[in-house]
C-alpha cells in the first residue's frame, strides 16, 4: 500500500541546502532544526558563502559533504532546485525535503516539479514536497521544519504547512504535543495516503488530524484511515469549502444538496474518522483521543461544585447535541449517601460546597456516576483543578483525587471530561497525563465530548465498495428513467406514453383516476409547467394535453396516476457520483425541508436498507415520519429499501451516474414513486 | 432610579469580620485582598480569637475598633450574621457585604435574609449579598472577594460568584481585565438593576458582562441596560435554562415556541444587549467591546498570508453567519497595486509570502480594504503577531504596522479583528491595548465578531412600552377570539354559528362554499377531530355536523368560509405575556417549519409593522415568501400588519393575556386569518 517513507522519519544523515545564519530566513530555523538532532545522525549544512550556523560551519555544496546525505533538505531559491535534485541523487540521497515553493512559476515551466518527481522515483528515492513546510519526528530528534514543537501523541498531516503550524502550536497551547508533523506541500511524489499508512505502525502516534484542501483520490485515503482506526489512531479531518456558493453544477437536487463538505463528512463516518470545523475544534477533540475512552453513546452527567457553572453546563452540552438525561432512583440515592444534604442530587450534581469540605466527594461522585451504567461519560465543569494552585496545602490530595478519577476511568471504559478553571495547573497537567481530558471552557469540553461522540458512532467497518464510472451523464427520458429505477425493486403509479388526444382517452381506460400528465422529454418539466396534477377524468386530461402541447410542443408525454393516499410524507431520495469519493446517496424530508432547512442526509452508497433508515432517522424532521400529531406513522421500512434500491443503481456495475426519486410519496403502507430522474454515462455499460 | 451604591465601590474604611490566616478560609482571602487597600483607607480585621493575618492583628469584635466601620464584611458562620448585622449598623456602618451563605436554614427561619435586609435599609444602610463571592474595584483599589483580579475595562456582575470568577479568569487569561466586579449573591437588598446602574457611571467601565440566573423584574433590568448603552458601555449577558425541556405549561404553539431564553434574546435585543451562550463567548465578544468599533453590517474582508487559513476563516465566519463578499473591480486593482503578482486579491486576500516580504503590505492592505466601504470589518488571520516573537530583528516593523492598523481602526470606525498564531507576543498585547481585538483562534474571532455584529444590530433605542399585566387567563370560544382578533384589524373568512341542519342550511346560503365546520367551544379542537375542511356545499356541511355531534355532543359549532386562494403560505403569529419581560411577540412559518425546525423570531411586544416585517425576513425559510420557486411574492405587508395588531392585543390597556393566529394564510394579496386563540384575564379588564 505504502513505500518505504523510512527516510522521513529516521534518517542516517541530513543536508540543509540553502542552510543561513539569519533568523529572518526559513534556512536558519531548518538549520538549526536539524543540528538538534546531530547527536543522533550527521547533519551536514551546505550554504555556497560558507556561513557559520548556531556554531556550525557549513560546506559550500552538496559535493563537499565527506558522504553520501540520506535526506536532503532544499531551501534554496527556485531556480536551483532541479539541478540540486540531480545531484542529490548522484550522491545516492535516498529522500528530498523539498521546502522550496514556486518551481515550476520560476522556471516558465508548467509540470516541472512533476518531472522532477519522477526522475526522484526513478533513482529509487522520494521527495516531499515541493512548497512544504517540512517534517518533524518527536522519537528520532527530527526537526526538519520551521517553527517549535512539543513532543507528545499526536501526528498532523497538513496540505496547508501554517496551517499545520497553527495545529500544532494549538495543540501544545493546550497541554498536548506532537508526535509527528509532515507539511506535505504539493504531493509531486509523497502523497498525504502514504504518510497516512506510515503513521499506522508509528509507535508515538495515538491520533491524527489531517488538513487537506483536495481529495484526488478520495477512497484510497479512506482506506488509509479506515486502517489507522483500526490501529486504534482516530483520523480527525480538516478542509475547507463549507461556505463555497459553487455547488457541482447541479442537474439534481442531490447535486445541490450534496456539497463538497457534506460528502467528506459522510466518507469519514463510513471510515471512522470525523470531519471537524476548525483546527481548535480537532486539537479540542485530539484531548479525547490521547488515551481516554469514546463515549458509547451521547448521555453525560454533570457533575459542579457551583449550581451556575452545572447548569451552563448542561446546556452547553444540550446544544453540542449531547443529552444530559434524570437519574435514576436508585443512583439518586447513591449519590445522596455520598454527599451531605446540602447538595443537590439531579443531573446536574451540585456540590453546593461538597467539593470544598471533602475533596473526595468528588471522586465518588464520579464513580457513582460511571457505576450506574446511565451515562455515556461524565463532565465535570468548574474549580477542581484549582485547590492546590489557590492553597499549596490542598496539592496532595487534589492529586489523588485526580488519581481516583483516571482509575475510575479505565476501570470503566468511559470519558471523564473535566472543565477546569485553572487552564494548567499542576492538577490540570497530570489529569491531562492521565488521560482525563482537561479543557479551559466549558465550550471546548462539550464540543471535544459531542465530537468524540460522532467519531465513535462512524462505523470504523469495511469502506463500502463501489464500481469505479464516471460522474456525469446525460438524462434519460422520464419513462426510460422510471423504468430503470423501478427494475431496481421501487414501485410506481400506473402510466402509459401518450402523444394523442385518442391516445390519452384510451391510457385512461386503462389506469385509474385521477391522473397528471407530465412532459416526459423535458428534464426539468416542473420548472416550465410540464406537469399537470389532479386531472379528474379523461376529458380533464385530453384538456390538458391539448394545453400543454400549445406551450411545449408535440413530444413524448406521459399519462400517470395519481397517487392521493392520505397520510403520505414525500422524501427526496438520490445518489451520484462525487469525483473523489464515488457513489454516495441522500435522503431528505422533501421540497421545502431539505431545500430551505437543508435537512438531508448523505452516506457513501451502497447502503443497505438498515443503514438508510438510520440515515432517516438522523434527519432533523425525523418526528413527521413516525406519527406527527396523532397521524400515523409512514411506512420507513419501505422508503429504506427505495433509498437503498437508488443507491445501488448508482453504486453497482450498470451505467447510471446519477439517479433521483423526488418526491418519494411514504405512506402508512409502501412508498411510491412519482418522478424519477436517471443520468447514465455517455461511455455506455461500463 | 438607583440608591447610593458608592460604599460598595470606594469605602471610606473596610472592616473584614471572620479574617482568618488559613488560606483554605474565605475569610483568609478577603482579609489579604482587602489589606492590599489599605494605602488607600483604614483597614480592620476582626477575628475572635485576634489572629494575625499576613501580619495584621485583628481585633476581636466589631465593637473593639478605633472608629466606626464605613463597610462590614461578613465571612462568618450563619448563625452569628444576625448580631453581626445589628451591631455593624449600631456602630453607623452604610455598607454590608455578606459573604456567608444559607443563613434562614441555619436559623431554621425562612425569609431571614429579607428581614435583616429590611432591618439594614431602615438604618439607611446597603447589604450586598448575602450568599455572594463579593467586589471588586480596580480603581479604587478594592478587592473583598475570593481570587485574585487583572485591572481593567470589563465589569461583572453575577448571580453565581464562581461563574463570576470564571469570567474573570478568562478575562484575564484572554489578556483583557476587570474595572469592577460584584457578586450580587441573593439580592435581598441591593439587586442586578441597582449594579448595573451604578456602572452608567463609573469610568473605567466599557463594556458589562452579566449573568442572571433569574429575571424578576425584566422590564427594569431593560432600563439599566438601554442606559448603559447610551453610555457606550454595551451589556453582554449569559443565563442558564436553554436545553430545560419545561416550557411554560403551553396554550398556545405560542407559549410552547418562546422559550425562557428566546425571550430573554428578544428583550436584550430590544434593550440593545446581546445574549450570549457561554462565559467564553461573553469574553470573546468582550475584546470588541473594550474600544473598537463595532461592524456597522455582516460583510467581512478575510486577509492571510496563508491560503488555507483565509480559506478556513471565510469558512467559519459564513458558519457564524457573516458574509465575505465578492470585493469590486476597484478594489481588486487597489489590492493588485499593494501587493506582488503572486498574492491573490480576491477575498479571502492571500499574501502568498507578501507579508513576509514587506510587512508593510499587511496594512496597505487593510486600509485598501476599509476605504472600499466593501465591507464592514476585516479579519486577519495567521501569522501576523508572530514575525517579533520569532524573529527579534522584526520587532519594531511589526510594532509600526499594529499602529498603523490601529490608526486606521479609528479613521474607518470599523473593525479589524486579528486571528494571531500568538496568544500572547509583544504585538498581540499592544493590538489589544490598541483596540485591534486580537484572539487566538479562528472560531473566537468569528465569534467576537458575529455577536458584536448582533449587537450592533439590536435597537438600543427605547424599550416599547406595555401596559403591565397577568400573564394567564381563560381561552374564549371561537367566534369571541375571533372578534377580538378582527376587531384589531385582522380579515377573517365569513362565518356564522350554527346548531342545527338547519341552521347549517341557512348559514351556507349566505355565505361562500366551500365550508369549514369548527367545534367552536372547544380549545384544541384540531386535536380532538373537532374540524372539518373541504365541505363543497350545504348538505356535506349538515352531514359534517351530524358526524361532530355524535362524537364531541352539542355545542357552539361555527360554519366558516375556507380560503382557497393559490398561492398560499401559512404562518403563525402569536403574543402572549411574559412573566419577566412582559408582552412578547412570535412570527413563524406555520405548522412543521415552526414546530420541527423551530423557524420562529421573538420580539417585545408591541412592535410596529415595519418591526414585524422585519422579524419575517429573519425567518430562516424567509425565501418562501418572497416568491419561491417561481411562485408569486406574497403579501408581506399584510402579514406585518397582522403581526403588528396581535402585538398590541396583548400589549395594550385590554384584557387580553394571550392571542395567537395559526394559522394565518397570506397570498400574493393579503392575509387571511383562519383560526384564533384569544384568552383574557380572569380578573377582568384593567
Amino acid at each position: 500500500m505504502t513505500g518505504d517513507l523510512s527516510v522521513f522519519g529516521d534518517p542516517r544523515s541530513v543536508a540543509v541546502v540553502g542552510a543561513s545564519p539569519d533568523p529572518a530566513k526559513w534556512g536558519y530555523w531548518l538549520a538549526r532544526g536539524a543540528l538538534q538532532g546531530a547527536g543522533r545522525r550527521p547533519v551536514h549544512l551546505v550554504n555556497a558563502r560558507g556561513a557559520v550556523v548556531e556554531g556550525t560551519p557549513s560546506v559550500p555544496s552538496l559535493r563537499d559533504l565527506p558522504g553520501a546525505p540520506d535526506l536532503v533538505v532544499l531551501c534554496t531559491p527556485a531556480a536551483s532546485v532541479p539541478s540540486l535534485v540531480d545531484e542529490a541523487l548522484d550522491l545516492g540521497a535516498r529522500g528530498l525535503l523539498a521546502i522550496t515553493a514556486g518551481i515550476d512559476l520560476a522556471h516558465g515551466e508548467p509540470g516541472l516539479e512533476r518531472r522532477l518527481a519522477d526522475r526522484v522515483r526513478a533513482a529509487g528515492a522520494r521527495l516531499v514536497g515541493p512548497n512544504c513546510l517540512g517534517v518533524y519526528d518527536a522519537a528520532t530528534d527530527l526537526e526538519l521544519a520551521w517553527g517549535t514543537f512539543t513532543a507528545g501523541h499526536l501526528a498532523i498531516v497538513s496540505q496547508s504547512g501554517q496551517l499545520g503550524l497553527e495545529l500544532a502550536g494549538l495543540a501544545a497551547h493546550a497541554g498536548l504535543g506532537v508526535s509527528r508533523f509532515v507539511s506535505i506541500g504539493n504531493q509531486v511524489d509523497v502523497t498525504a495516503v502514504e504518510v497516512l499508512d506510515d503513521l499506522v505502525a508509528h509507535e508515538a502516534t495515538r491520533a491524527v488530524v489531517l488538513y487537506l484542501e483536495g481529495f484526488a483520490d478520495g477512497r484510497a485515503l479512506l482506506g488509509a484511515m479506515t486502517r489507522l482506526r483500526a490501529a486504534g489512531k482516530p483520523v480527525v479531518v480538516l478542509t475547507v469549502g463549507a461556505s463555497d456558493a459553487s455547488r457541482a453544477a447541479a442537474r439534481s437536487h442531490t447535486g445541490a444538496l450534496t456539497a463538497a463538505t457534506e460528502v467528506v463528512a459522510a466518507a469519514c463516518r463510513a471510515a471512522g474518522s470525523v470531519l471537524v470545523d476548525t483546527p481548535a475544534q480537532a486539537v479540542e477533540l485530539a484531548h479525547l483521543l490521547l488515551g481516554s475512552p469514546l463515549p458509547p453513546g451521547r448521555r453525560v452527567a454533570v457533575v459542579s461544585d457551583s449550581g451556575g457553572q452545572g447548569a451552563l453546563a448542561a446546556d452547553t452540552l444540550a446544544r453540542e447535541g449531547l443529552v444530559v438525561p434524570r437519574l435514576g432512583a436508585a443512583t439518586a440515592e447513591a449519590l445522596a449517601r455520598a454527599l451531605p444534604p446540602t447538595a443537590a442530587v439531579g443531573n446536574p450534581v451540585d456540590l453546593a460546597g461538597a467539593g470544598e469540605q471533602d475533596l473526595d466527594s468528588y471522586a465518588r461522585v464520579v464513580e457513582t456516576l460511571l457505576d450506574s451504567g446511565e451515562v455515556d461519560a461524565v463532565v465535570l465543569t468548574g474549580y477542581f483543578g484549582c485547590y492546590g494552585a489557590d492553597t499549596p496545602q490542598l496539592v496532595h490530595r487534589e492529586l489523588e483525587v485526580v488519581k481516583t478519577l483516571a482509575d475510575a476511568v479505565r476501570v470503566h471504559r468511559r470519558p471523564v471530561v473535566v472543565h477546569s478553571m485553572s487552564p494548567d495547573s499542576e492538577a490540570v497537567r497530570t489529569l491531562r497525563a492521565s488521560a482525563v481530558p482537561t479543557l479551559h471552557t466549558v465550550d471546548a469540553a462539550a464540543r471535544s465530548l459531542a465530537l468524540a461522540a460522532r467519531l465513535a458512532a462512524g462505523s470504523g467497518g469495511p469502506v463500502p465498495h463501489a464500481a469505479p464510472g464516471a460522474g456525469t451523464g446525460r438524462a434519460l427520458p422520464y419513462l426510460a428513467a422510471r423504468a430503470r429505477v423501478a427494475a431496481s425493486g421501487v414501485a410506481y403509479p400506473g402510466a402509459e406514453p401518450v402523444r394523442t388526444a385518442d391516445d390519452v382517452r384510451a391510457a385512461a381506460g386503462r389506469l385509474a383516476a385521477p391522473y397528471v400528465l407530465k412532459a416526459g422529454w423535458i428534464e426539468h418539466r416542473s420548472d416550465v409547467g410540464g406537469v399537470v396534477a389532479g386531472l379528474a377524468d379523461a376529458e380533464a386530461a385530453v384538456a390538458a394535453l391539448r394545453d400543454l402541447t400549445a406551450r411545449l410542443g408535440e413530444g413524448g408525454y406521459v399519462l400517470e396516476e395519481m397517487d392521493t393516499r392520505p397520510g403520505v410524507v414525500e422524501l427526496i431520495v438520490g445518489a451520484r457520483r462525487d469525483p473523489a469519493f464515488g457513489p454516495v446517496v441522500l435522503v431528505g424530508l422533501g421540497g421545502v425541508q431539505a431545500e430551505v432547512y437543508r435537512d438531508v442526509q448523505v452516506a457513501l452508497a451502497p447502503v443497505t436498507a438498515e443503514q438508510a433508515r438510520e440515515l432517516l432517522g438522523r434527519l432533523r424532521g425525523a418526528a413527521l415520519l413516525t406519527g406527527w400529531r396523532g397521524a400515523p406513522a409512514v411506512d420507513l421500512d419501505a422508503a429504506a429499501e427505495v433509498a437503498a434500491a437508488v443507491s445501488r443503481l448508482v453504486a453497482g456495475q450498470g451505467d447510471v451516474a446519477e439517479a433521483e426519486v423526488n418526491p418519494l410519496r411514504v405512506g402508512p403502507a409502501g412508498a411510491v414513486a412519482v418522478d424519477a430522474l436517471v443520468a447514465v454515462g455517455e461511455e455506455g455499460p461500463r
